[in-house]
């Protein structure tokens, strides 16, 4: 695929006339071709409103086309080949398998709310039917269904190219759910982006659908961004990024004369728990785990173990010691932009001036290369210092050591919100942990039992979201088939004749359905 | 029961002491005994910490115990007999059998949420079981389950002194969601608040929870109101009134350092649309129809028919001067409150000055009555003035006169959200009832045939709500089973250990829960 450059707005591929921006390959530290021009207002203006024409059709789409869709948008990822896996490589600097994961990944989330969107689960529908004989007033016949909020606008995340960028888990919920969708794309992967892009609006064509259903825009997130998020088209908007570019959204969606909902996934630096059996059982292993985890995709995941609480003594000594003498041995990697590289230096050299340095990784060879780092760090200092709090995206993370449970449980509830919290626990542990497991679903949206929390499984059970500052919205989750619910809201038929009802709500329930009526679950 | 003038904190009668509001019998302009001092920011503390320390153990009560709470909240109200129903007449000048209805909907309300908690659907158990032999990577065992949000603040509305204030739906869903609940009474109806209050203090004893999980409070908007709303304790907030007062909440909300979601139903006209064939066949029937739905309870229902839209016609004409017939016989009905009654005034004067007066009721005899009003003007009008279309609480209508389809698109396009549109129609008008329901989907949360919307039945499929301004979350309900679901956000449990999983998600499945078990819908 010979890439143009070209923002595409429906079927149409139209170069911007702002700023441009090139990938940077961060491995080489190279600027890559071609040139991104940005869209400017009229560009949104034109994306917006090919998106609402076709808002209404598509939402209507029968679960069978609409599922269809999804899976035609992942064959063509799929076609695209190594051209795309060797873009990607190239523009984020992460290693070749982790790519061809990731694309494994976001096509089989594709396929998976495809069968979302299948089994109709989303439209809870709910059937009260009418009783003309009641006293003292009959009740009237009422049908609850859920319909697409409507266009929502995407933002591509620099650390995950394809499942969280252009039909990454935000697109392919969004499309699940009957909304068109206007993707900025991320200005670190324009070429992925490009790529993914005309396989989207291939797909939208094979499958006859309006060519609105899907746009995908470059630009910076002042101009485009926001001219996005404020106009009134758009219905909900989702983002995985920064904590600073999400409440910008935030607050701009708040802002407009009708508000709208954000899904910004934003900040975690997702505490790992080391009971005192566990630790004494195994502190080498945990050590080792820990560091492979840190250190994975040169630590930027959203869900990196940036935090380890664990209480004083020996056992902890070999842990810290033991993972300060894995460290060493690995290598510095290329980070995703020179722009993240720098961040993750000044966030380092923060936590060196609040904290003490444990152990470093290999000292960098080459542009970009995000050195590990260990801190450590005494409960009452973490108590008193926001900055030690702070997420450093990136292969760094602090072990607060605390002086007994109690000091566990302050350092806990002293904690913002998080995507995940880890427990590392023996049987001799659980009275401990069963304490501050009420502390801990307080604080965050997924809990895991002796694992990392660096891998996000999609499926139905899957909990990718988590209390402010994780994300903006506490209610939702970004991963997994729940990600539906998000683009949804309810309306109530009453007394509809049957010709004038969508079909999830007909009398003779034609999509076979398992409908709540009349407060039973039907089998 | 000898009304005290105190709040409840807990189990403890407080008194305040800011500014004292007494009740005003609206129908006699006098002031009622006794006298309600105002809370201070000590008594907010008090009440939040008090939920605080409630949270943690009333969330996870047993959905049985949950349940029989609610259901001894319906005993405590009904036990309260004459003395509530009385007080409640003298506060809000609503007729003896429309409160006693109400009452029957409350308790009727607090048990349908009791069913809905021992039913457990809301919790929404999604178990993914673990893939040890998985390839390229085993998958984990996730298991999913919504809990509460935390302590909730609920500001009682004006017009449902029952239904929708200290034990009404708002308060009746955050409990059975399992979150504490501190409710702000509103200021027309302080003693049937008290009474109501301590029935539910009286069942949270009887029920051996911890007392934090109510509290009462008094006093304004701007001190109390906003204390609670700010306070990094409470986790959401239900509000029923006016746009201006739930925005302003909203905006509060949403300026905390921790965001919290705030479900304010706001303001809607409620647009009933005629369509030729049925104004044809009965046009003085649906006149009879909308006066009746129009000034019932002096026109004081979110759901109030306050636009009317059909296209110009002698059909038309019939239904107009029928409805012009008619309304001059209807009584001028006492407000709720004098405030609420000269803001009627000002609406109705304000609509005086932009359409056309058609019909008035009665005038009035005696203080605070409401005399309705019928209006009309064209949709070229109605289209460019703002002032057409903003809501004036109480028994006034405006019928928008079209000229053809294309208008009556336009008019409807051009709506602000509402919580319901009604369709009265024949076999004739189908097809123009098609052509219209997508943009009325877009427009409203309940659509209707061939009724009037001034009735909210409580049961699974209703939908009260709406896109903005009608509520400030278009995604939620607040009438309905369905309202529980504001008040959770989902937790997913990693490779827990039977023992510390909650029963919800423990592998024998002891609540024998309909799980979503590996993408199937357990029976």
């Amino acid at each position: 695929m010979i890439l143009t450059g070209k923002m595409l707005i429906g079927q149409q591929a139209i170069a911007g006339d702002r700023e441009a921006v090139r990938a940077i390959n961060p491995a080489t530290d190279t600027p890559m071709e071609p040139a991104y021009h940005g869209g400017n207002r009229a560009h949104v203006e034109q994306a917006c409103a090919l998106a609402w024409a076709a808002f209404d059709s598509y939402r209507e789409t029968s679960l069978a086309i609409r599922a269809s869709f999804l899976e035609a948008i992942a064959d063509a990822i799929e076609a695209l080949g190594d051209e795309l896996t060797d873009r990607a490589v190239a523009e984020t600097g992460l290693p070749h398998a982790r790519i061809q994961g990731e694309r494994g990944r976001t096509c089989g989330q594709l396929r998976t709310f495809a069968r979302t969107v299948r089994a109709g689960e989303w439209l809870d529908v709910r059937v009260d039917t009418a009783q003309p004989q009641r006293q003292p007033l009959p009740r009237a016949d009422l049908r609850q269904r859920h319909i697409a909020l409507g266009p929502v606008a995407v933002f591509g995340a620099s650390n995950f190219p394809l499942a969280f960028s252009v039909a990454g888990g935000d697109t392919a919920s969004a499309l699940a759910a009957g909304c068109p969708v206007i993707v900025k794309a991320h200005g670190a992967h324009p070429g992925t982006s490009e790529m993914v892009g005309r396989a989207v609006a291939q797909a939208v064509k094979h499958c006859g659908l309006p060519e609105g259903v899907f746009s995908l825009l470059y630009g910076s997130g002042r101009d485009v961004g926001i001219a996005l998020v404020t106009d009134p088209r758009i219905k909900a908007v989702g983002f995985t990024g920064s904590r600073s570019g999400g409440l910008a959204l935030a607050q701009a969606a708040q802002a407009r004369p009708e508000p709208i909902p954000v899904y910004a996934e934003m900040s975690s630096i997702n505490p790992a728990y080391l009971f005192p059996a566990a630790l004494q059982a195994r502190a080498e292993g945990l050590a080792l785990g820990f560091v492979t985890s840190l250190t994975q995709g040169a630590g930027q995941f959203c869900t990196n173990p940036g935090l380890v609480v664990a209480i004083a003594g020996t056992a902890l000594d070999r842990f810290i010691s033991t993972a300060s003498e894995l460290l060493p041995r690995c290598a510095a990697q290329t980070m995703l932009t020179p722009g993240i590289f720098n961040a993750y230096e000044t966030g380092v050299a923060e936590l060196t001036r609040h904290a003490n340095v444990a152990a470093q990784g290999m000292a960098p060879e080459g542009p970009n290369r995000g050195r590990a780092h260990l801190f450590i760090t005494q409960a009452d200092a973490f108590l008193n210092n926001p900055a030690l709090q702070a997420e450093v995206f990136g292969a760094a993370s602090l072990v607060v050591v605390c002086a007994n449970d109690d000091e566990v449980r302050q350092v806990s509830e002293h904690l913002e919100g998080q995507l995940t919290a880890t427990l590392h626990l023996d049987e001799a542990d659980l009275t401990r942990a069963k304490a501050l497991l009420p502390v801990l679903e307080r604080k965050a949206g997924r809990l895991l039992v002796n694992g990392w929390p660096t891998g996000v499984e999609v499926c139905d059970a899957m909990v990718h979201g988590g209390p402010f500052p994780a994300t903006s919205d506490s209610r939702s989750t970004s991963v997994g088939t729940a990600a539906i619910l998000r683009f949804l809201r309810p309306v109530c038929y009453q007394d509809f004749p049957d010709t004038l009802l969508p079909d999830a709500l007909q009398h003779g329930n034609p999509q076979l359905l398992r409908r709540l009526l009349n407060g039973q679950r039907e089998a």
